[in-house]
């Protein structure tokens, strides 16, 4: 097994950072036959968390009560290589969940795989999960010690046996998976956004913490205008962005720490658990600034608006003088336009992307080594040639991209290249889900901007500061939900939302 | 072996219309071994040329006058599933083509993978061909005629045995390329860009009508700003994109009716045919509409600065109020940049792109059918909701992808959505290299504007007229220039270069 | 799930019965770095033992009392396409366990693929399994009812979790895994052959009735005539059948009830478990009959003896006038020799095998299915035409095969085809691991000889009586061994050696 | 591209010698649509030719007269793994031929898969060739001055573009491929059997001189004993061994230099080119030895029978005191039934063939290496051990494969093993389709008798002599056929059929 550094480091060879899986699940209302096909609906789901994880995915499901065993599809690759119209026929079942997971080298075999299903003395349980527990090695020996034999290191499989674990002062009325759950939330109070099913209802639940996301959509029927015509059905996932290409409408978040109860007849709050300290949550930052997709919404806010105004501030912080404002496509887009509108400096394309480069698959020689330009961009030379740019890019995790995109801009004539990033430097690792490259690695805790800029060969750089990234993340909560809200800012900050050694 | 119609038929289930093929060819300066590694190059330039095709690819090396043979590596799918290190290595030599080839269902089979390479009488000769031999039955039947088998039905194998076939006077100091290229051209006047390769050279062909683009670029030492300084090696390519990505400054595009020489000593023009009715030339207009990548040159022009002048004069004749100006990501957004600075209404993006989303691989559910919504993309409702949009695009083929958008963007609250393509309508066959759906198909052939506008649920819609997409074409080229060029406009107006019974 | 009659349907479609795996282990003596290459021997032990599976196979190593993980390389397929140079390498350790697997449609998922691995609170524990838990849901209940979730249906992952359990009275001095082992021996009698892995030792297993075959060898110094040197490691095996190519000699059987444990010191047994009612073993007579590799040995006799053997039985019970004596190739060959000799009648070949037929792959014509002639054989025409043949074959399952092989003969000039097969009918379901039709799809429940041998075409036929098998079996053991040796002939008399509902 | 001589060596690391290929074609008789199913009947016939090669394999079909195009399906691996019910039901038509090719590394492509087929001006041609173009070099400059391209190095294209050239002296009548199959013959007299196929007939061609087999057959209907009644189809092979699983009856060898027609309403012989020497044919005596399968029948003997009769005479040569006679399964078990009736020494099995072993896939260590043990047997001890063996087996190349053998039986306790080859050393080259490795590597112009035994671990060793094998192969023949039949038995003598440099 490697360790979280070692995977990390192989993770972020070539991608930077990796986000940390999607989750989904969808039930139907009413009774079997029912009108939605659920394993379509997930299907689609997952398509449109794509983004969340491209290593493997899988669906389960359930035909309801009478369910002796679910449907199980899982497999390596992306979703349109695992599903067809086959394995989403033999899905059956009027509920179910899905799972996509991101990719890393380490221990990237088809029996990681999630959803993870077990058979128990009380039925089938499925499990799938966003997140990373981060007292795993605790809640793992708690498991072992109660004679259960592990077979994966996956938290999926480590926390679906310590939900089949008997609590110990028993069950008087069978059993309780809802208490389980908060046993398991009392153990291992972060981080995870989790879909659980058993034959007839999905548990959605998201750590006390409010780590990784979790909200929830409802089915109308088609063509139907009157909200308050009955459902047909119900959806959580771990972003909204999917939501309309299904015929979903965006409900609500799942609240921190809440376990929620989807079953055939609607939605239910089971109960809410808090935070071990009591203090706001701590939504992570970056889910805002890189791995979310631009049209899910999170906290009341779409996230290309947050995106836009994270180039607000960054031009309130750091404008100055140029030509135009332009952004590395796609990442940067929605920032540069928030800087081109704050700044009054007009936005205009000057890249091209190539569309069909695939991750780095010859070993370029020499020369082309040397030569150091982008292949994954063209430059559009007409909008460049004699300008003075303005560059916008999301982030900055290694620094290896950004220099040969510069050299490119240069080559077609741009004059001079000001380099903003529109969030603050990475400095410190992440153990709630997501994989960094090691402090080592990260290019902020090496060079300074003036250094940076040097070895980039941009005219200048700057980055959007943690309380700017905190205005531009907070602009659009009313009142009553800002004082409710926190983020956290672990990788920027160093501040973790708990101590690390639980 | 279908005909063009039960081809195009198929070609354009899925696509709307499809390319025709990307050509690609590099020699090194001066004696082996030589700086440049001339196999990389090719990869790297096939890469960018990969919008032009994505079915099969292929590169021939030739270690120049001493090869016996050429080094060949072809293969199904993509460059970068096809080439790897190991396969790189194998292509030894100092010059080089590569071709790469448009999807289609039909004949896509591995013997059909370009380059075509022959043992001749003379040595070995390789050809890579973009365009459609107009009056390839003809063209066919003559080389039937004089015994030889054909193993295809594809225009390279055809040309290439036709350049084979001995001439029928005879060749009295061996043989002579360029004469017997110039038979073909007298053969088959239209339409073809070639790259051919023997033992220890090159040569660049252009139809005497232009139809297909083909360009030229040197490789100069590394770091080098001083343009006297000597090259290091040339290439040749469909389109000058993919030109700074390996090092190489655009030179200019090879003359209609030009053929052009490259040897290890420079590029030298060998004679140049002109077109049999003498008018200017026909270079395909669709080109800059749709098919080239935005960041090539063609005829000294941007791609991208015509698509955005589409866009202007698309303002000047079909504006309308409304609040923003977007466009479908991302074939819309330099059109619609145009069409915001020409008619002051603001551009914004109101659709986010699913990356992931493959072709259509499962059949959608009836309810889903119905729903008709677009899963590869997103609404950015903030930027949408209680808007009216001018949503631009740059072509309607088959009229069926615009009407889910238009339903996602209502959806997300927009109050009325004005569809405006960037160019006209499309009415007839192209028989020059372009596979457009049958007439039936073409959803201009059946409905008007405004039949259009209720079939797709937009509030108006409308198209570039002719006459603004050559306005727009012509705008920025130089007045000698201007005379002397000429676009084939055949698809739009039905008016053909040549008569088609050649 | 499907209920064990479905899956044998299943299984039998194609194969007539289908065997249950074979495991191996191997470990070396003394120190790491060891002489011994421990997964090439069990790479190649396992391909010695292929006949016994071919949907998955699978091998863990451990670099022994350093080992905090082990070497895990399983997958779907033949051994020859799961493992190659670069994975073998990867396999490091000074011992080791493999295993492969029988073919079904059923759950054929790599989730199912053995070894089973998983992490215990005692270290990693590996399990490799030939048999089938005759009480395997009472045994899985009692697994549940602890709080364990089960992921597949396999008996591996049941029997490693419920070694994983703690002991009810707990443990004073850390885990002890043979008590364990013998307590798993107490809730499940039969029928199992084990080979289990910790991270130094491995034990090996046999059911209390000896069920399922598992035998020792002892590797010597190359080219070492001394049997009294000492030892450079031992191997464990479901037949020895691979140790000659491995340089192994075959020591002795594991007893049935021994736990035998295998350090880097030497083979001890650790202990035996009788069967609960006292009684002789019931070791399997249809590995004798057809599943076996002719070369390996069992309770002393070589497995083609006896085989040639039941033909001699075969011949004293059921001869007949003939020109020849010839077998099925290759399964009734031995038992052709064994008639030929006994009777006098010359033997022959008659029949040739494509070796290249894999399973059926394309539907046959009505022609060509009513032509019902084999293509698996070709008739050696010259050596039947004109003759009276007795043409024996090991077993008939469904009795699908044996009729156009007959009309095959006749069609080639044979003028009387007289059917012999060297075993008794099959009537009864296996419940220890070996797949065998359902009773309607037993031909010998259907038919009577003489309505057989008209439905197959054969002039006569005649099977060898259960009595006559006990012989040939028994013939060669000695006389103490004879005393406390028994077989299962469960299938051909429905006489099960224990209760079904354990 | 690789010598001869370098593609040979190549060939047979592995395998010691290659096949050359099988070629096969059905016409069924009448008008469409016919009783047959044509593509059915060439896959089986393909089948069951197998064994002379596996690389890859093909099918072209003719709807006969109306037929614009063949259907063609080709690919490379085993027939199972390139057909399957889709594609042999896109083979329509009521004629059809069929290729298998043999595998070696050397140009393993797609393109060189058979059968060729080429468009002409006189509608499609389809070729299928075993063989090889004694003097392709001279024929590949004819073709090449003609002005044709050729595109592979096989011979099968040569062959078609040969056919495909306008005679010298022009066609009168329209094309007539009968006169330029002759005029090909007498260009290029060895070697090869050809079946080619326009669009509604099939030819057979066997070279002047015999050396490939090519056989003739006819298919009744079902169940019909009448040989008179009138035929349903007829097919065209290499071998006749797959007749009988197809339902036809073999009628005749095709002559040596015989072109015989296959139309739907019969067989018919057009002429029969004289070998240039009128001396007596010269067919591959390897054929008998080695190649065929065992059930085809060559100038009226069945190969079985020839092999036993090597074993007799090699008997009647080199007998010497022994216990038991025996075999390499399962190449020398013809012979050694043969030895083992000539000499009165009882046969017996002592080896058993492990069916699964592929090509060797893992590098072993060097203990095994040492250990030296052949993987693909296991010894049957108890039929070994304190017995005196003579172990025959068909042919010696290398001679690394017996060794290992010798040494398996020798630690199974054989006493004695005295090895017996049935046929003649190998000392020379095979320029007519046989892939024999280089002088070097024959093992036999390295060692003699005494030294192989030595080398190899015999007691002693004995070759059939070139008289003795000759007895072998003409013992059967009918006094007439014996006076005008004749075998090539280069690759043993070096008397050659034919000067080499044609």
């Amino acid at each position: 097994m490697m360790s979280k550094e070692e995977t990390n480091k192989n993770n972020n060879m070539l991608t930077g950072m990796t986000h940390e899986c999607g989750v989904f699940g969808c039930i139907a209302a009413g009774d079997w036959p029912t009108h939605i096909d659920v394993a379509q609906v997930i299907c689609l789901g997952l398509v449109a968390l794509q983004h969340r994880g491209q290593e493997s995915a899988g669906i389960v499901t359930s035909e309801g009560n009478n369910a002796k065993n679910f449907h199980v599809k899982k497999g390596m690759g992306m979703i349109n290589n695992i599903f067809n119209d086959e394995s989403i026929r033999q899905l059956k079942g009027s509920l179910g969940v899905g799972h996509t997971r991101y990719s890393t080298s380490a221990a990237s075999e088809e029996v990681n795989c999630q959803p993870f299903v077990v058979h128990t003395a009380h039925g089938v349980l499925c499990v799938a999960h966003n997140g990373e527990i981060i007292n795993k090695e605790k809640l793992r020996r708690k498991v072992l010690e109660r004679g259960v034999g592990l077979s994966t290191h996956s938290d999926s499989e480590l926390i679906t046996q310590a939900l089949c674990l008997n609590p110990p002062d028993g069950e008087r009325n069978g059993v309780d998976w809802p208490a389980r759950i908060r046993h398991l939330m009392s153990l291992s109070p972060l981080s995870y956004s989790l879909v659980l099913m058993e034959k007839d209802r999905i548990y959605g639940v998201r750590d006390p913490y409010g780590n990784r996301p979790l909200c929830i959509g409802k089915i109308l029927p088609l063509n139907c205008k009157d909200e308050n015509v009955g459902e047909e059905g119900w959806v959580i996932s771990s972003e909204s962005c999917g939501f309309l290409s299904i015929g979903a409408r965006y409900v609500r978040e799942v609240y921190p720490g809440e376990i929620v109860e989807l079953s055939r007849t609607g939605i239910k709050t089971i109960s809410t658990v808090e935070r071990p300290d009591n203090k706001p949550p701590a939504f992570c930052i970056f889910e805002y600034v890189y791995f979310a997709r631009s049209d899910s919404v999170f906290e009341g806010q779409m996230v290309y608006s947050v995106r836009m105004q994270c180039g607000r501030e960054l031009a309130k912080e750091a404008c100055i003088e140029a030509d135009i404002v332009s952004s590395v496509p796609e990442s940067g887009t929605a920032a540069a336009h928030g800087f081109s509108r704050q700044s009054g400096i007009p936005f205009a394309e000057v890249l091209c992307k190539n569309r069909y480069v695939g991750r780095t698959f010859i070993q370029p020689s020499a020369r082309l080594r040397q030569l150091g330009v982008a292949k994954k961009f063209g430059a559009l030379s007409e909008n460049v040639a004699g300008k003075r740019l303005i560059l916008i890019d999301d982030s900055i995790v290694r620094g290896n991209t950004i220099g040969p995109i510069i050299k490119l801009l240069r080559d077609a004539g741009a004059t001079e290249v000001h380099v903003r990033i529109a969030s603050p430097p990475l400095h410190y690792p992440c153990y709630m889900g997501i994989n960094i490259p090691t402090r080592e690695e990260l290019i902020a805790n090496k060079l300074d901007n003036v250094q940076l800029a040097k070895h980039t060969g941009a005219d200048s750089l700057a980055y959007l500061s943690v309380e700017g990234l905190k205005i531009a993340v907070r602009r659009q909560l009313v009142p009553r939900e800002k004082d409710g809200v926190g983020h956290c800012t672990a990788c920027l900050t160093g501040e973790y939302p708990t101590e690390l050694d639980w």
